[in-house]
Parts: C-alpha cells; sequence; structure tokens
C-alpha cells in the first residue's frame, strides 16, 4: 500500500523541525511541496531551505501549484469545502502518478499539521474520490503559537486555566474572559475589544529573520501594532501573525 | 549575566525534539535534570535518553531533587504557590552555585513549556528572591496535545472553529460547545459528560513504547477507557494521559 507522511516543519525557522521529521522526510519516495504563488515565495523558501538542509535520502521534489481559493463563492463553508474538493483531485493525481504501490509520500506542512490546516482532511475527501489506496502518518511538528509564547517567554496558560484557541473570524469583539489565542487574522479583530480590559502579546513572521513582537496593556500598544503590522505587510506582500489575549485582573 | 534556556524536549518519544533545542543543549554549560522520585523514574530516564542521543557538549549534568506538593494545604492556588515558592529557592541555588557569572544552563522541560508548566513562573519568582541576574530564553518543544492529534492522525480543529484546551478539574461536567482537549484529569471527568452526544480521542503514555490509544463515541468506549487506564496505571505506577472531547452533529 502507498504510505503518506503528513509532516510538521514547523512555523518559519528551520531549526524548529524535530528530529523524527527529518527522519520521515528521509524516508519519502516523494516530497510534495505546494507553491502558493510569487507573494507568498517566503514560504516556499522555507520548505526548500529545509529540505536542503536536512534531506539527504532519495526522495524527488515534486513541486505542485497550490489552487487558489474563489472568493465570490458566498458562503465561506462552500468556499472551502470547493476549494479542498479541488485540492483533493490534485492530491489523488499525485499520489497515483508520483508513487509507486508501495511507494511512500510525504506532505510538509507549515507548523503542526492538527492546526487549522487542511491536508488531513483533503486526504480524507481523497479517499473518497477513488484514488489508489492508502494509509496516513503524522508527524507533529511545532506550531506559530509555540514560536508566540517561546518568542515572548511567556506561559500560554495561567495555573490550571483554560486556553481557548480560535480565529478573528470567530473573535466575534465580545468580551473574553478565557485567555485566547487568536490566529487567522487579517481584519485585527482585537480592535473591537475594550483595549484597557486586556494584555496582548502579538507576534509576526515569529521563527524567521523579520520577527517582529510586540507587547503590552492593548489600548496602550493596538495602534502600535497596527501601524507595525501594515508597514511590515505592505514591504513583505503578505503576513503571518498571532497573538494571545489575557483579561487583566480585576478587568 | 547569566543565561537560562528553558528548553521544550517533546512529550515522550526522543525523536520529538527539534534541532534548536538539541543545539541550545549543547551550548548549556550545566543541565538541569529534575527527578521526580521511583514512581515517575521513566520520566526521568527520557531526560537522560536525550541527553544521551544527542547532547555531544561539555554541559555538565545536574540532578535536582523536585519537592512534592504539599496536599494537606486546602486551597489549590495555596498549594501550588507554597509549591512554586520551595522550587524557586532550589532553582536560586542551582543558579548561584552551578553557573559562571556569564554561564549558560539549560531546564529541560517536558512538552512545551508553555503549556501547563511551571518554569517559567518559578523563574519569575527567582528574581524576586534575589538570586543573581539571569536572561531567560524558551524553546519551544511538542506538546502531548500534539502527540495525541498525531497518535490518531486527525485534525485539532473543525474548519474555521475554535478549541478549548483546559484540565480536568475544570471540565466540570457541564456540556460542551466547543471542541477540547482535556489534560492533567485524573478523575475522568468526561464520565459526567451526556456520553451520546461526544466523539473522544483519548492517549496515553503518547509518544512512547507504552502508548495506548482509544478512539470513538464516548458512549461506547468509557468504560474501555476507563479499564484500560487502571489497569496500565497500576503496572506502571503512574499515568499520563490526555484526550479531545468533540460534541457530535445533531447532538
Ligand atoms: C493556516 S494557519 C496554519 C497554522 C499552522 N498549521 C501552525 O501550526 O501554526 C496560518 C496562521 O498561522 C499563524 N502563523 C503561522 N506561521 C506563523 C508565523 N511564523 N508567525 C506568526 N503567525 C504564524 C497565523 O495566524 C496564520 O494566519
Ligand atoms: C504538567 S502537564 C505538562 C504538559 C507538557 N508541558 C506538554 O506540553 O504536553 C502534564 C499533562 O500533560 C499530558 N501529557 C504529557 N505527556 C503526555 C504523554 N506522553 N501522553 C499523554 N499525555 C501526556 C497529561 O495530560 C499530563 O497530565
Amino acid at each position: 500500500m502507498r504510505r503518506l507522511l503528513v509532516v510538521g516543519i514547523g512555523p518559519g525557522n528551520p531549526e524548529q523541525i524535530t528530529i523524527e521529521a527529518i527522519n520521515a522526510l528521509n524516508r519519502a519516495d516523494a516530497l510534495f511541496i505546494p507553491e502558493k504563488g510569487a507573494d507568498k515565495a517566503d514560504l516556499a523558501d522555507l520548505r526548500r531551505e529545509i529540505v536542503a538542509r536536512y534531506v539527504t535520502g532519495a526522495g524527488r521534489l515534486v513541486p505542485f501549484a497550490m489552487p487558489v481559493r474563489d472568493e465570490t463563492t458566498a458562503s465561506y463553508a462552500a468556499r472551502v469545502a470547493d476549494w479542498h474538493q479541488t485540492i483533493a483531485a490534485i492530491h489523488a493525481r499525485l499520489i497515483a502518478e508520483e508513487l509507486e504501490e508501495d511507494g511512500t509520500g510525504a506532505f510538509l506542512v507549515w507548523g503542526d499539521p492538527s492546526l487549522y490546516d487542511s491536508t488531513l482532511r483533503i486526504l480524507a475527501r481523497v479517499k473518497e474520490i477513488g484514488a489508489p489506496p492508502f494509509e496516513v502518518a503524522v508527524i507533529p511538528g511545532i506550531t506559530s503559537l509555540q514560536a508566540l509564547t517561546a518568542a515572548h517567554a511567556i506561559p500560554l496558560n495561567r495555573v490550571g486555566e483554560p486556553v481557548l484557541v480560535t480565529t478573528g473570524r470567530r473573535l466575534a469583539g465580545a468580551p473574553i474572559g478565557t485567555d485566547t489565542v487568536v490566529m487567522l487574522d487579517g481584519q485585527l479583530a482585537f480592535k473591537a475589544l475594550e483595549g484597557e480590559d486586556y494584555d496582548i502579546h502579538w507576534g509576526a513572521y515569529l521563527g524567521t529573520p523579520d520577527e517582529v513582537l510586540v507587547s503590552g496593556r492593548l489600548s496602550d500598544v493596538a495602534e502600535d501594532i497596527e501601524r507595525r503590522r501594515a508597514e511590515a505587510r505592505s514591504r513583505h506582500g503578505w503576513i503571518m501573525d498571532t497573538y494571545l489575549l489575557r483579561r487583566r485582573a480585576g478587568a
């Protein structure tokens, strides 16, 4: 049977890859490398850098073009489902054409494959659309959330307290009681919160030479974050940022 | 100034350590290894195994006895605070006595230092009790939560949905809407939930040769988990387990 390794490669620093992930990449016959278009070239570069540094096995590099989401589809769920279906068809072809019947392929996944990543869901769809049979193994990777807390040298949770991990879209601006990490936020959703009530720890391009960190009381630093984010984004053409919000004692 | 590296070593599989962590351990002059008493000898063994495999630098191993929590202190918060204060005094001594003025020490932390770990909080206390000045850097590690989702080959979150990370103590048995990961649960807190309404993905000793995995509808597998957990725990003398709960569609 074909075997697919879904390998977390960490969130940006090529040293934030595990020995297990390196060994997995070296076991693969084919390394599938998504290419997302010129503006995110830095991301493709990290994947290539990782391969160049650590892959000494015989695995072939198989780049493939990632389709873009059709933003004209009104419903978010339908937009994502259509996009996954298109990618599933591409993966089915890669699996059938690039792997021998007992071959091993590896997908290099940003951060950790469990966190706001669709590779596993897409592979479930590939099984449905009639690709040759395959089994899946997941190799965990450092997440951007951990790169954030490490860069700020802070704990994620308070003693014995819960933490919510969510998206900008879901952080509706309602006051939050639980400490909350926000990912995938293109809209600076924290601006809708009462800034006096929260501390924020924000980071962009974490683990890369372009890393930017800001932390403080939200009301004090929100404008600074907005300004730096806009400036960095226009310089790079893209941005990846994440932040942790904690309600202040007494708020 | 003295420098302390708080290094995540992953949750049990010695290959689940990053290159960055290995390099950090190799930069240290002293590696501080907590020893928790005979019943958790397997944990101390992992730390030693990691050092034996990957540390080729000149760093000295400095084992130290971890005090136990005084379970007679009634309030949870006071119990934890007292315990941290005792450990802080030990750390202050290690820093003063085992490191030169410009020396580097490393603490090997289970999983990731941000997640339900007190090393960073304790080091903040060490600064208050008047140890020699030091700076802290954090090196992230794979968490047990990621070892759980990788072992089950599942995503943590549903598309665009949030996830709560909490403790057994906080999972009060109230129905949960958000997908929830439970750690530090000695009491099988999931038993208080309506089993028909949830799927569970449970794992113990993740990443070790003793790994046990169970998943399914909570009502179908709860007894199986309870039985296996009790059996494994009495065999090893201790257990570490984690689980993800998802409310079923329509529940
Ligand atoms: C599609 S999700 C993928 C997350 C990834 N699987 C992980 O484990 O971090 C992309 C989001 O992750 C966050 N992210 C990923 N890499 C980052 C980095 N280097 N710095 C800051 N945020 C990052 C951002 O919030 C971004 O919108
Ligand atoms: C004090 S917390 C430390 C968590 C650690 N810092 C991490 O990143 O995973 C200990 C809890 O983590 C979970 N845990 C740690 N290692 C585990 C393993 N190998 N298998 C299952 N659960 C584990 C259990 O829920 C345990 O009660």
